[in-house]
């Protein structure tokens, strides 16, 4: 039986190692366009800012190891271009301009997303660059290093855009980040926003949001990202305005496509042709909360989808229950995260949404170091149910939001989550977690 | 109608301002037998590693401000005696000797617990020091200051001699552990103390477990703990070898005894008279796992039961679903959390305990500054369910445990809980969370 996986990273790779552990006399066909396999793309910022580390660095496992340790049939360079359904074969053509075709039982789709290329006219100039692959990271580190770059612009102002601040700066430049449309972090609670950009603020970031943008341009020895009534010169522009899941093989093939155009899935993560599975960042998933589907690309799903489709692929029969949409990220000692739903999010699923933002702090007041903190708890009017949870601060927030996370999961109410159990000591938080204290604040308004 | 509050710590005047809060006209009456009140006392090994702090910082507030602005008839210095439950009245005598009597309508009993004293010759000395309340850590501060002691030995290897260890070793001294049993917080994992066990020598702490202490002794300007084959030197000998509940008033009244002798009191905080409540230190809980009683003294218990309390003598229904065990401390860099059961209590409560430890990292490998994280996790072979968690690191500990509290809330299974959305970058943790990768290697074992 051969098992054919268009896509050699996160969920692709993850599930040929598992589909080859699990049954060493299957045949595992990955075919990855690149010549990147099976890397840490959520580190790229990281490594960036690291002059002293270079993105191979990045590399899990090489596609040496895939091949003769693991016995995987590894083909990089190798782009499929069609999926034909009823032959069950997989056309395409190498790097070199080979065609080739691979017949498949069962198929994996891993395509992963793209970074959003903006309409704007300069997108294509010398030092305009993105974020999403190894061939990306190594674009901007080798700029960065050869062109002395002093000054960047990020169009922008998501989570990458922020990541990429925190690695500019931390490499010396200048960093501004220009948007068209008004705020930062959109689906963050105000409150919880302000410290956030006052954050960028102090750490030299220049936020120039609501300023539409017309062009770039070419000046002399640098750009200019050319707005409405605004002018930024930079030696490197940076486009982190979203991804997109790459969708269209299977679009092509038929196959049912799902929210912002990613390939849907069932539980099993089967698309509408039962022989053709999809995981990872070009796949759909279900929403915890919502019950319905969401397109919510990140790495952990990827990993998980990729090891569910072996588990499938090789006889088993496992149901990924979803995603919760807990994300969490830092821009400078600016930590922030999130689970479940907004609550403009709550009530476009239909629910009637309650919430409440407090501010605490990370630890025991009287504690040396503690921080401030700010919570944002949202809640069902209707079913008394926990929605979501938002969180911002400087000190211990990450792995803060993973409580709430476990109580979307467990469609705890408010009221139960009120009555957790968590964890004091001092340096730690206050002997009322911040989580519960707004917990108990929107208990009064359910 | 009155409301009669002994003991004047966490649980009494929390119950004492809500109650207040909820029904300005309620008469209530507070009766301590010391001089503080509202303080916070998992602080006073902070505060005692601070020379700059007087203990008086840990006052959450002061007794003026519960008399004078929350209009509570707060008495200290009133040492209750005896509880008549047929005349509803509490007997006792103050600071002075002056007898007195108040009647009650409703009673909580917030008395607290204290430190064993262990039955050693040489514990009355001069110099040998409890840690419990402020009058302890006053004793303890002045000690340090005027005696510019050097050397300390510990009697207990528990959290509060590993906080103690960690604030009299940052204020210069010497510190030496000693117990007559052998192994260090004996209800830790082997695995997870063994890392706990070599942070504490490599920060200079001498540990001396297994030694019987015969006795303590004055030689010349210092004291000597003597044990067999060992005798330990100290300026200040401090004994921490755990604690028991304070409920000699609630025997002597007839009151039904629970759990190491603690107070029985139902999820809604009443003992075996209706008219009389039990919270804090003093009093047993409901344990979420096992669903029987458990006495595990700590600080958000003891906030949560009081305002439990103050809602019931008010009318309220509230009843507490009762405690996972959650607790979490720090020594030095290492942080040890647990909550839900051991494998050895879960024998205990009837459970067929199945347990991994995985060893893995507080953040993605190639994320500077990531640290080693051990976490053990047990679940029930016959139910599938996750019984407990411990972790010990020295990095991004203290919160993971809250994501595993929560599960213990919603009895969660292994399985469901490995289905976590838990959250994911890489200064925070691997893609998978190590609660995850506990979580995937015990399901293979159940």
């Amino acid at each position: 039986m051969r098992f054919v996986i268009i896509g050699g990273d996160a969920a692709g790779m993850s599930a040929a190692s598992r589909a080859k552990r699990h049954n060493p006399d299957l045949e595992v066909v990955v075919l990855e366009r690149g010549q990147d396999v099976s890397y840490s793309a959520c580190n790229i910022p990281y490594n960036i800012a690291d002059p002293d580390r270079v993105i191979e660095d990045l590399v899990v496992r090489s596609a040496a190891t895939f091949i003769n340790k693991l016995g995987i049939d590894l083909r990089t360079g190798h782009r499929v271009e069609r999926i034909d359904r009823t032959a069950r074969t997989v056309h395409g053509r190498t790097a070199e301009g080979t065609s080739f075709a691979v017949e498949y039982d069962q198929l994996l789709i891993a395509t992963g997303a793209r970074p959003i290329r903006p309409n704007i006219p300069g997108c294509d100039l010398d030092g305009v660059l993105a974020v999403k692959n190894l061939v990306d990271g190594r674009k901007i580190k080798t700029f960065l290093r050869d062109r002395q770059a002093r000054r960047a612009v990020i169009i922008g102002m998501g989570y990458i855009a922020l990541e990429m601040t925190e690695a500019l700066t931390k490499r010396g430049l200048k960093v501004d980040l220009i948007k068209p449309r008004a705020g930062l972090l959109p689906w963050l609670d105000r409150e919880l926003a302000e410290p956030v950009k006052e954050h960028l603020l102090v750490n030299g970031a220049g936020l120039y949001d609501g300023h539409a943008i017309e062009r770039i341009i070419a000046v002399d020895d640098h750009l200019e990202v050319v707005a409405d009534q605004l002018r930024l010169a930079a030696d490197l522009v940076i486009v982190a305005i979203g991804v997109e899941p790459i969708a269209s093989l299977a679009r092509d093939a038929g196959l049912e496509l799902s929210v912002g155009g990613s390939i849907a899935v069932d539980h099993g993560l089967r698309t509408s042709d039962p022989l053709i599975f999809a995981a990872g960042d070009c796949a759909d998933s279900y929403h915890l909360v919502t019950g319905k589907k969401a397109w919510i690309p990140l790495a952990l799903r990827a990993n998980r989808a990729g090891w569910a489709v072996a588990d499938n692929v090789c006889g088993g029969r496992v149901a990924l229950p979803g995603i919760a949409g807990t994300a969490v990220f830092k821009v400078f000692d600016m930590q922030i995260a999130r689970t479940g739903l907004t609550v403009h999010e709550a009530q476009g699923a239909g629910f009637d949404p309650v919430s409440v933002v407090i501010r605490s702090r990370s630890r025991a007041g009287i504690y040396p170091g503690a921080q401030p903190i700010h919570v944002a708890m949202v809640g069902d009017r209707t079913s008394g149910r926990l929605l979501g949870v938002q969180i911002t601060g400087t000190d211990q927030v990450a792995h803060r939001i993973n409580a709430a996370a476990v109580a979307l999961l467990a469609k705890m109410t408010v009221t139960d989550f009120y009555q957790n159990d968590l964890a004091y000591a001092p340096p730690f938080g206050p002997t009322w977690d911040p989580l519960l204290t707004a917990a108990n604040q929107l208990i009064k308004k359910l």
